[in-house]
Order: structure tokens, then C-alpha cells, then sequence
């Protein structure tokens, strides 16, 4: 399997409007500090499948044919904003496959175009992608919000964002298995209070901490935290890595 | 006044996406013929207006401070998307002044960042901007849509999308002023029913006619138009022109 991380920002994005800060400033001044909507894509053999579609320009990204479906983990701006021209296409229907939201976002229910939404994953199901296996899991959100647990080969790869902490369900589901990769929400930097709707980097630190995956990374990150790593310098424990906008993470 | 129309396409914009048609090839293979999401910019002395905000780089397109607010025509994504990453920039609250329309467009409304909704225009309302005159003019479309006739020393632009055809209020108001340039929806080719929404050309033609404008330029133009466009050859009439992105129209 290999895991693609598109982009790696809050719903702000790096750089953020109007914003001078200094890790906003690094972002305008050298492209690869860039962080855009919190996205990635996932591949195993023939299977190619967007997890969260809040690039706008995908359909320049990837021409029909290229993706196989799209994993929503909810319907906030950030996460499906990019939906909303690519539904006016020609063709083949595309799955979206989502958590079970009856809002989903502005119009694309009423109009989806070439999109397909009918299959909404219901907490612990289990879909079947030729050689990989997709196991959906709830996570903490002010939207419903699932998380993505992918196997294949004995290899296991979570995507958990966006998340405050996790239900005790997902943890025990996670600890099933050896996890060879995590990506997870870290959109702050350490807070003194408890954060609402994701995790500062403490929380972030202790879910790792529940789960002990071989390698860690931190997306969905905001100039905020960006700004504490460029001050604290780099003393994250050392399977914890901060995620980039184009990393690829080959797990075989 | 000078009119800079910075996108002229359709919700799907062109090329659409897995689309083989003419058009849609032209337009990939020279992207001078691309069309973007409906938008325009107003300059006037020192006033600077964004017309609709479709266009997803809105925050790269305009520094903070290069704007001093945005006309929303209204609410349709394709109209307003830009709207859901620039909202959380820093700054001084930027005004969208736009039609009475409840729902707005996603969560903008509850969720406004540095976007100022509060002014929503009447019908026939007129808002003074240095030396810049702007009427609010009701359109007929399927959501609370205003066109804006915008007028300075003596000279009158009207930007009229999205419509199917216009209120007779509406072309009452404009004749009563020597239009010297109008910007019109003509999204379809010549059909035979009546369109729904949004003009096709004959209506489009129609409207002018009543209008009596000394140049007239289409926009909103979908795929089929264009494909229709490049068999039929320009036989529009002489005062009627094909809006492209990034076209400028100095009207002093």
C-alpha cells in the first residue's frame, strides 16, 4: 500500500489569508511549506482512492479513470469542497463512500452530477477492495466523521482526521492489529485546556501513545502549531513525524 | 469604470471534466479558451469590487487590502465557493453585499470568518461607493439573484447573471440610462423550448434588444455554446460579443 498525503492544512490552510506570522511568511516564501485542505490518496494494485476531496482542483488532478472512488471521512468545507465542480463531469458514476450524515454539504446530495453518495458506511463496516481491506471507525467530530483503517498484504494503514481523542471502540478496533503507519489529526499546538473538535499535540501524543503504530504522522495542522515547531524545534518523540503536502509513505 | 470579467464559464466551466466534445478539447489544448467560475472585477478611482466569488484562488487573485469588498450576485457554488477558504484569513472584515437570500450558501452565514454579510440589498436599492453608483437589480433564477448596474461619470455598466431573461421592473430601470456596456448570461446555445434558469441565445438576443446597449458581451457560457460557437461561425450581431476570461472593458 502507499499513502500520498495531498494536503496537510487545517481548514485555514498554510499559508492563512492576510496572516504574517512566521510560519505563514516560511510558506509564502518556499512552496514545500505549504499545507493545503487535509486530504490524501490511497493505493493498493489497481485500487486508487481519494480519502477526503477538498483539493478544488481535481480535475486536473486526476483525469477519468485515475481514482477508483473517494472516502469521506465527513462533510465539512475543507474536506469536500473540491466536490462541487468535479460533480458536473461526463461519464461514470464515481463512489463516494461517506460517513452517515443526512446534511452532507450545501447541494451535492440534491445535485450530485457524476457522483455517487448512495453508499453511506455504517461505524465497523468492513468494504472489500480487491486485495485491500477498508474497515470504517468513528471518530470524535462536530460532524458524524469516520476514520480509515486499510489492510492489505499483513500491512496496516490508519488515517484518523478529524478527530478530538478517540472513541474507546476505534481504539480497541485499532489495537487488533499490528498498525505499521497512523496518520493523525494535530491541528495545535500543546493547549492548557482540553481542545474541542481536534487535537492539540498533546492529545494527539497520547492516542499514539494508546495505539504504539511503528510510524506516526501529524496532519491537518495550523499555522499555529507550525509556528510552535519552528520555536520548539524538532522534539517530537522519534516515531512521530509531521506530515508535508506530496510525502509518500510506501508500506509493503 | 473598467470591467475585467475573470471567469465566463458555467457551473461546470469548461473544459468539463472527461469531456471530449470540441470545445472542451480546444480548451485544454490552448487555455485561452478555458472558462472559469462566473466572475468579474469593478474598478473604479479607488474602488475595487469583486463580482461574484467562484473562483477558488481568491486569496493568491487578491492580497488583503487589494479588495474593497465583493457584489454576490448570489448563492450558487459556483458562485460563492471561493468564499469557504478565504473567509478564515486575519484581518479587517471585508463586506459581501449580496441579495435577501436565508440560507446564504453552505455554513458562510454561520460561520462568516473576516466575511461580513450583515448588508443584504433590496431590490432597486442604491449603494454610493466614491464615485461609483451601483443599482441592485432583481434576475430571475432559481435562487434570490441581483444584477448591478454600475454607474460613474456619466457612463453605465450592467452585469446581469445568472437569468432567464429579466423582470420588467428590471429592464424598466435600465432604460432609463444610456447603457454603454451590458454583461449578459447566455449559457445555452439557440434551443427550442423556453430555457430554464438561464438564457440561450435567442433569449439572450432578445433581452439586449429591449435593452439597446452600446456593447454587449455574453457570459456564463457553457460547453454547448461554445461547441455551437465554433460550427456557426460569428454570426452574432455586430454590437454582440463572446465574453472570455480575463477580457477588460474600459468604459470612460
Amino acid at each position: 500500500m502507499k499513502l500520498r498525503l495531498l494536503g496537510t492544512g487545517n481548514a485555514a490552510q498554510v499559508p492563512v489569508y492576510n496572516c504574517d506570522c512566521t510560519a505563514c511568511q516560511r510558506a509564502k516564501a518556499i512552496t514545500t511549506y505549504r499545507r493545503g485542505p487535509c486530504s490524501a490518496l490511497i493505493e493498493c494494485g489497481e485500487q486508487r482512492w481519494l480519502i477526503d476531496s477538498g483539493l478544488t482542483d481535481l480535475a486536473e488532478r486526476f483525469p477519468a479513470g485515475s481514482l477508483n472512488g473517494i472516502f469521506q471521512t465527513h462533510y465539512h468545507a475543507d474536506h469536500v469542497q473540491g466536490l462541487l465542480h468535479l460533480r458536473w463531469g461526463k461519464g461514470n458514476r464515481l463512489p463516494v463512500l461517506g460517513p452517515q450524515d443526512n446534511e452532507g454539504f450545501a447541494d451535492l446530495y440534491r445535485h450530485p452530477g457524476i457522483l455517487d453518495f448512495s453508499r453511506q458506511l455504517k461505524p465497523g463496516e468492513i468494504i472489500e477492495l480487491g486485495d485491500m481491506q477498508v474497515v470504517a471507525l468513528p471518530l470524535i467530530h462536530s460532524k458524524p466523521t469516520l476514520g480509515y483503517l486499510f489492510c492489505a498484504q499483513g500491512k496496516h494503514i490508519a488515517y484518523l482526521t478529524d478527530t478530538v481523542g478517540l472513541p474507546a471502540s476505534t481504539i480497541t478496533k485499532l489495537k487488533q492489529h499490528p498498525l505499521d503507519l497512523v496518520v493523525l489529526d494535530c491541528s495545535f499546538p500543546p493547549c492548557s485546556d482540553t481542545p474541542r473538535n481536534h487535537n492539540d499535540l498533546n492529545l494527539a501524543l497520547e492516542t499514539l501513545d494508546h495505539l504504539q503504530p511503528q510510524r506516526s504522522v501529524l496532519t491537518h495542522i495550523g499555522h499555529d502549531f507550525d509556528c510552535w515547531l519552528m520555536q520548539a524545534g524538532n522534539n517530537l518523540p522519534e516515531h512521530v513525524e509531521i506530515g508535508w503536502d506530496n510525502s509518500v509513505y510506501d508500506i509493503n
